[in-house]
């Protein structure tokens, strides 16, 4: 097995991966599985897509900085993939140089503007005065700083994580620099489609839904075919379309899996409704929690219901007398 | 065939009953209906149950005084029957006596509450003086007047229909004496359940159904559930429950047959939801009118739905890889 | 003071009237209220509004029959009137004759309609072979049965109240016939508009509205209104504007009072949207129940709510510089 | 007056802010308007609150990438502050070189994250072995390009605004680069609190709204509630508030000024049930396009309605017979 990540090597996104692959050892059971750094989602899906790899780590969303952009575009546009797992990371930054020295000393900081906007209430407090430069990733700036020349890397800092410190052999010269404490990651394994994870009780289900744009209260609609079926939804994110300002389709992550009765009917609603669902997985829940709803949503209200109107319909007789 | 009417003859429940007959011919090709009058909606639906007749004409609601309870309740109260057709029958009203007289020499009126209600103004400006009895129907107020000595009939007149004044040998004082021109009462044509007609395209199904009565917000709730399927109600009724005071059932006639995949799923819904749902029959409307929906309301739109999300489920795969 | 009620004298309506006088004497201290018995609502509303009485009291619902349609007609047509008290009495019947008599020599039964489908049950079951005949209310059937010769009275029995058959001097052959025991009416005292009495905090609010007729689900948008505000129904009728079948107006009690911000907001909403909204009253509740609403709906959020959005428009400015 | 703008020059940014000025002369007659580029929104905004500028054009939303994090991020922080214009930019890029050169001699891409993303197509066909690098802004990748010495220029090439590739003196390889014709960015002025432009008739209003935590349902309710008044959102988007994931804010464009009734009752309905409702302000559409709503949604519908609740609750008594 072949496993895809946003790279390059120590990002958050490695981390979460190893943290999948440490949480289901039967499934990896006698098998070495091969760990591939890609330098964007868009290309590591296209290697997905292609079988190069059997599946993809990626950042969906962060608890300070929102939606991951690259991630949902990525998913929304492709098809035939499916999210098997979700994994949590909690997010923290060290910044981290050469060789040990003040902060005062410190001229040039380096990370990626993710990162720096979880850390820019601090930088603006410690570093008022530094240069803030891009990097493509933490990681890389981290490798950056511990490649170049000491002479290039004097004044120089990278924020990254402490795994990226420590395993480029860097000085940590802070550490939990992050404004918000306790900010956390997710992130989704995703495979080529085929195979949806069986329902264990606490799962989500990822969609990407677009509303019929030439009706006002879509949105409203939408969320009431969901409030309709009992389903909550743990995340609802706006993404531009592309084609026009003001266009845009959801990225939502609802409490609950296609087997539960209540889900199935909820998307059966949108499908008719919505010029495109796109059903990206149902997978087990990371945290293990159970969604709580009315026993009328339950799988035994849904499916007497159906008995019943099937055993009306049964009734139903032509002209001729024929049923 | 015997057909149960509510009685006695010449009621406007006869009139309909005759209306049907004359309608729809070739389902009674060869056959010679037979017509029995019956004092109540009640009795008439225990003759139904034992089949002593085979269909009963009740009147359902007025333009005027609105829903007929003695029917609703006796609809809602009975399992096991079901509505096949409607009716509808312009209501007009003669005040009738045994010999022509002044409106001045008429001092008893008598009619039935009902149609009591219709005239009443007409009755407050033309016989302010004039008593007014209440009898057992239209039909029974003409019948018993044609029935009493001459001199018993002196001064007195009754409310009734033309078809009864004819009937009964009466003159007719005034005519067209309703308090709104234009009134109607629709009627319905109830069988033992087992059979239910086939979708002509411009149908009503009818409800009975019970609120949760816990939970403020139910009848919006309910009526979304309509709503959401693109059903509109082209009658509702409250009727108490019987238990106390603030609990109501609800009679219903949506737009639409039990074939429609819209009405199917709202049914469901409501099954779901509402502790009791009685579901009384879909049948052609008598008027032809055919409901206006979204094209995502439409049969192949609940079709496709369905199928998309069987076609999702059939991914699921359980652990040991069995789907 | 002059009080109209629903005669003639021993109904449930005159009760009712009766239970209001002793429930709040404060009101009536140092007058001799005069009970004028009326023959119908219609009628007395007339002389309410001409100023002959002084206030009405009518029977609005019944936990077994329903609306009361005569009343709530007249409520829903006339203008000018306010509904200031409710009145709750248990409906008990008897059967009740000129002389002590064995049920099975009891062959005719007289009542008034709505009382009789409230005994129609008891009636089947022990007197199968009676005749029953209509009244103009129960009273008068216990009235009329006291008034005929001895020889006229035999077989004869009146469906009464307790209070009837004692005040008019005849026979209880039996006592709690009515088939649903803890039956209840609601009564209404209503005045002349002018006065609304202040908010207790356990309060209803009666209207009658009208819905647009050509927009589908505006019953749903109706109830929507009342939802938003958090306010609860507390009955809700449909009633036929009279016109053609299928056109309804909704008489409707509400839990509060037109003080409370909740409900003023709600009546706004339904004002603007609905054609006809007819304000029929805010008055104490009898039981006394305060309803449960979330914080948000209280006054005080209403209260903030306006402030805030107060504050926000006094700083737009014109272009010339003016707010 | 000192106009902040997000730098460095040449910038979408600063193009907004010049055809903002461009635009709307009579406002800035007799004044030489000053333009004061920044680092950062952030900045920009804590010395429009200090007073060191009187106004600060910010990028809010792109046709292609969505929400400007940045941006909304601060709007959503800070108080004081008032967006009182919008304008809308179309977006296109170049490929920009020191000096001509084919495509095949180009090695290394400088831009910004945002901007990359909008041209990564294009980069992946055209560009395939380039690497890419991360600069602060397009026009700081421009700058710095032309900064350096010719060597160090040798294989670089910059994507930019046309405008900064003119402006620094730059050779345009390729234009019209991005993936998506007709890509736009909308930029909003804001400026200190205590101004709102009058009502146009063709307005927006932005806010940013939390919901209740521990609420499900609560975004369907937030809708709801503009639904309720006609109000339609031209822009919804959600970001993290910070804490933990899956607690998200609303930012918002509503259609329709804070002087329009309904515009108004859907804020005071917001601020009573949502925790935080951050008045954001009501500015003219750079398009002119006017709402439709229907009539009971205007501005007469709400007087009417209010005056009719008023003249009602003028007639409440208290006991003591005061008003």
């Amino acid at each position: 097995m072949r496993y895809g990540f946003l790279g390059p090597e120590t990002t958050f996104t490695h981390q979460a991966l190893l943290q999948a692959l440490a949480e289901t050892p039967e499934e990896f059971a006698g098998t070495e599985p091969e760990l591939v750094p890609f330098a964007s989602v868009a290309t590591a899906t296209t290697d997905l897509l292609a079988g190069d790899i059997d599946a993809l780590m990626a950042p969906i969303e962060n608890s300070v900085e929102g939606g991951v952009s690259g991630t949902l575009d990525v998913l929304a546009a492709t098809e035939s993939i499916t999210i098997v797992a979700e994994q949590v990371v909690p997010i923290t930054f060290v910044l981290a140089a050469r060789t040990a020295m003040d902060l005062a000393e410190v001229t040039t900081v380096s990370s990626h503007p993710h990162a720096q906007a979880q850390v820019q209430g601090w930088l603006r407090t410690n570093l008022p005065e530094a240069n803030v430069a891009a990097s493509s990733s933490t990681a890389a700036a981290a490798r950056d700083l511990a490649a170049v020349s000491e002479q290039e890397a004097a004044g120089r800092a990278a924020v990254c994580s402490p795994l990226a410190a420590q395993h480029f052999g860097l000085q940590v010269l802070a550490e939990g620099i992050e404004d918000f404490e306790g900010a956390q990651t997710r992130f989704v394994l995703v495979t080529r489609e085929g195979r949806i994870p069986a329902r264990t009780g606490a799962d989500k289900t990822t969609l990407v839904v677009q509303l019929p744009h030439n009706r006002s209260g879509a949105l409203l609609e939408m969320l009431e075919m969901f409030s309709a079926n009992g389903v909550n939804l743990s995340r609802i994110e706006s993404r531009p379309i592309g084609d026009f300002l003001g266009r845009y389709s959801f990225s939502i992550d609802a409490e609950g899996h296609i087997e539960d009765r209540r889900v199935a009917a909820a998307l059966r609603a949108l499908h008719r409704v919505c010029p495109v669902v796109h059903y990206l997985g149902s997978y087990p829940r990371v945290d293990g929690q159970r969604p709580e709803f009315r026993e009328d949503y339950g799988d035994d209200a849904y499916d007497q219901a159906r008995d019943w109107v099937e055993s009306l319909t049964s009734m139903v007789t032509r002209p001729d007398g024929n049923r």
